[in-house]
């Protein structure tokens, strides 16, 4: 691997990025990070110092029990009140509202909300694809940040790796057509790579320009995950251990911006 | 390669992305394709049909000569009266405006328009960032689809292969932290993973599923090409090329939704 010193740290110059085949389904209880490490191996796979792991947040929801049966979910008021405006059930609103800091639109196109975590997502991100039940859906995990540190020291438990893990979900996005996958939560990465106040090929300071890796490396990953019948809800990223960091425990960073940090704000 | 078949189409199993080191400045009237396959040669890469080739909007701009000067530039009347409202000089926002087709927001923290081709963005995507120049802007492309088919072609003259192109740029998002990159123009490429009507792993019909891989591989990129001093506008993908057709020359389907279409409208 050649590298180079660079503005925003160290850049590699190429990574790879690997679907682990044949996972089993999940299962509430299940010890996801045991089977990120044996599949892994299962595919040739061993895990190592400074890979990332990507995890779609379906298998973290499963592992979590996070499944619900609207039918046995009690609606409150507020909840039969927006379910007549959005054309939805109001057992389907009160689960959404149940995850919601803020409801941002309310129509029959759309229940826009901000979960209680920051992220601005359609129907809190609930929904039944890839659920066995035919009555169940699919909450967005309780913490995914905490999911995302829970399955990183499990896996150095197993392993002795160092790895970061990502939790990531496809969202639909404003200004842009179709989804993309985005991080909803990480742990023992940097989530950012920060150029400001570095320099520019010719000398000139950049103000502005501040990177979401993790976001990109959530994209990465969704390009061998697909969306509907594949059953591979693990990515595993291997060079790309510059923004790989278990120093920073803890230190968890929003990646969500309030209304008021929000330059696009009214802009929509 | 392991292929598996997918409910949206053929999926591989991994991928790699390589950026292009010691690609030279380019300049004005340069044939930037030829310079990838030279400097990917040079890089022990050659290129091989269903790669895909992401290339920074700045190489572009600077090819197609869209390098401009400020002090060069007659601010209109609408110019200078949008210059006092959004503290930038009259000759900026007359440059911004000539790139513009609807101007979104317009205040001292943001000048956020929909460009000459729907994109969003702040400024019109024009900027200084490695730009030689001390006085010198660049422009986005005139035409960034046209800029890819170009590359393409003219890539496809010199080596014979199919490849896909996308050219790429880093933007902010609302609601999210940062800049991630995006495509803004393609060519020889499916933009889009279309799940919608297909069937998930338990059989149900996906409604809304519909990817923007072409985002995703701009984001891949990136996480090579960097934004500071790493002068690494080109990065190759190595192992998508489900996505790779040039069958659908002329066919481009747009990046960007118009406000009509877009749920999140009054949203922020």
């Amino acid at each position: 691997m050649v590298k180079s010193t660079l503005a925003g740290g160290t850049l590699v110059k190429s990574f790879s990025a690997t679907a682990l085949e044949y996972f089993p389904l999940v299962r509430e209880g299940d010890d996801l990070a045991s089977m990120i490490v044996d599949v892994g191996l299962e595919n040739g796979l061993r895990l190592e110092d400074g890979d990332i792991v990507a995890v779609a947040q379906k298998a973290i929801s499963k592992a979590e029990g996070r499944m619900v049966k609207p039918e046995q979910t009690r609606a409150s008021a507020r909840a039969r009140e927006l379910s007549a405006a959005v054309g939805k059930s109001a057992e389907l609103v009160e689960l959404v509202l149940g995850e919601t800091r803020r409801v941002l639109k309310a129509s029959h196109e759309i229940l826009l909300v901000e979960d209680k975590h920051g992220l601005v997502c359609i129907n809190a991100g609930i929904d039944r694809s890839n659920v066995e039940g035919a009555d169940e859906l699919a909450l967005l995990p309780a913490n995914p940040y905490e999911s995302a540190e829970k399955c990183r020291v499990r896996i150095k438990e197993l392993t002795g790796k160092r790895v970061g893990v990502i939790v990531c979900d496809t969202y639909s996005r404003p200004f842009r057509r179709a989804q993309v996958n985005f991080a909803i939560g990480y742990a023992g990465i940097r989530p950012y790579r920060d150029y400001r106040g570095k320099k520019d090929l010719f000398g000139r300071v950049l103000k502005v320009k501040n990177i979401a890796v993790v976001d990109e490396i959530a994209a990465s990953a969704e390009l061998l995950m697909g969306q509907g019948a594949e059953g591979r809800p693990v990515v595993i990223l291997r060079g790309l251990r510059e923004v790989v960091d278990d120093s920073e425990l803890g230190a968890v960073e929003g990646l969500y911006m309030s209304k008021e940090e929000d330059l696009f704000r009214g802009a929509l």
